[in-house]
């Protein structure tokens, strides 16, 4: 069964890779192609042409950067929707708005393909596993019909209707955000208390305290390791969009708002590049520690 | 050895039963004299007058409510400190503020006592499966002869000098309370736009947003079960203390001060005695969806 990957960035690659090795036929698109026939070890043809990831495909997986990436990719006469059979699913796996989840879903039906809203949760290093928390909005039948795609990726749960795999992405960044500035404000206040934040981060291991962001964003901000992993500046368009769709449905989410404005004052003062764990360094600055 | 166990309650009835497992001679007192006896079947004796309880005793745990109950049993004349044997050890593991845990320090330092603050995170199941994260505050020497004690209880890593056990406890409680407004946040955004939030919580788990805290008070946020568990009236005293201690080494932390503000209203709004968890109905009052 043929598969059409486009988007074979840090995240990508891998899950193109496993999607190959769980024997599927992959043909990959990526705007710098040479990420794509970098591929061909594992078998996975790099195509040209936009509209040529569509031919023959059961499925199209989108891992694209932005909204703006997925419209320009995706929709308009030169798009890769255009080009894909009726009967056959598009299956957006990057982070979107729901609104865009939504856009596609109907571009897409008005064509008679399928949609999927697949984003996932896990890094790189859970994309090389196999073991990515895939968040699925869009019909069951259709869930149904796909999941044998996904599973080779991680682990697909169906949370509703179409944007609602969005949504809970929104809702996975939102917790993840949170979560690392409430250990960045703890190592910081254990820092000042006279404690030391590694042994903090250790005794804490196994508590309800513990997650998966105090055992490795914990540890990045302990050794001041801020390379990326995921760069700050991406959090606040996650942060931003969880922010619009909860005004839309009319609800305020103080914390979610205070640690979206946290991140922008992060990404304002010159850290957008840096790893979101460098949320520290903001806390720092706030309190005159810099 | 001998091991002076003061406060049997949820948390210390089973962690006295480790210890008397463990091999240790357990004396127990509790100010509800039939929740000491009611150990009787795991060889541990009540006694009656507090002083008993330090009596040949190698350490004397304390698993006691608040700083003022520690005060009204540990100090003063008729206290179990005066009755302590020089050489011995005090460990203080329920969560009490620094400045208690260095008045209690000052006060056994007198007396030759030793003293550690060793407060715990992991709930009753950790207790009774001698699975605890153990925070200990104190001198390197005295936690090395301690270790062996607090083994049987779960897993004790020393964090620094006096006091930042009880400091590490206060940043545990902090991420707690976080997380837990944030997972209530994001199933209220799940509710509001159209997704299950228990298959919000299911797709999360294994992804960067997964928790003990979303699984647990997640579980009862979703089938609204808040019977306690752990009562958000407690909450508050924990992040009260967490601010005071940040106030007094110059720190303003923005997150853990809204967090607070919001239990604060969950009490106020007279859902003190429910569990933390609880905290998702003031994030729906505050919307209007109560």
């Amino acid at each position: 069964m043929r598969i059409g990957f486009l988007g074979t960035g840090l995240m990508g690659a891998p899950m193109a890779r496993r999607l190959a090795g769980a024997g599927f036929a992959v043909s990959a698109w990526n705007r710098s192609r040479e990420k794509a026939t970098a591929l061909a070890d594992a078998g996975i043809a790099a195509v040209d042409q936009l509209a040529e990831v569509a031919r023959d495909a059961r499925a199209v997986i989108g891992m694209l950067s932005s909204d703006d990436a997925c419209r320009d990719v995706l929709l308009g006469d030169g798009g890769v929707l255009a080009a894909m059979a009726p009967g056959s699913i598009l299956i957006v796996m990057s982070s979107i708005s729901v609104p865009m989840a939504r856009e596609l879903a109907d571009a897409a039906a008005a064509r008679g393909v399928a949609c999927l809203d697949a984003p996932v949760s896990g890094g790189v290093a859970g994309a090389e596993a196999g073991t990515l928390a895939i968040m699925v909005g869009g019909d069951a039948a259709v869930f149904e019909d796909a999941r044998d795609i996904l599973r080779p990726m991680g682990r697909p749960v169906r949370i509703g209707p179409v944007g609602t795999g969005a949504l809970a992405k929104l809702a996975n960044q939102m917790i993840v955000a949170g979560t690392i500035a409430l250990v960045a404000e703890a190592f910081v206040l254990a820092e000042q208390g006279g404690a030391d934040p590694a042994r903090l981060r250790e005794a804490l291991a196994g508590g309800f305290a513990d997650s998966i962001i105090l055992q490795r964003q914990g540890q990045r901000m302990i050794v001041g390791d801020f390379v990326p992993g995921g760069p700050a500046k991406y959090q606040i368009k996650d942060s931003g969009a969880a922010l619009a769709l909860a005004g839309e449905v009319g609800l305020d989410l103080p914390v979610a708002r205070l640690v979206d404005g946290l991140f922008r004052e992060l990404v304002a003062a010159g850290d957008g590049e840096l790893d979101h764990s460098a949320l520290i360094r903001q806390v720092r600055r706030r309190n005159g520690l810099g």
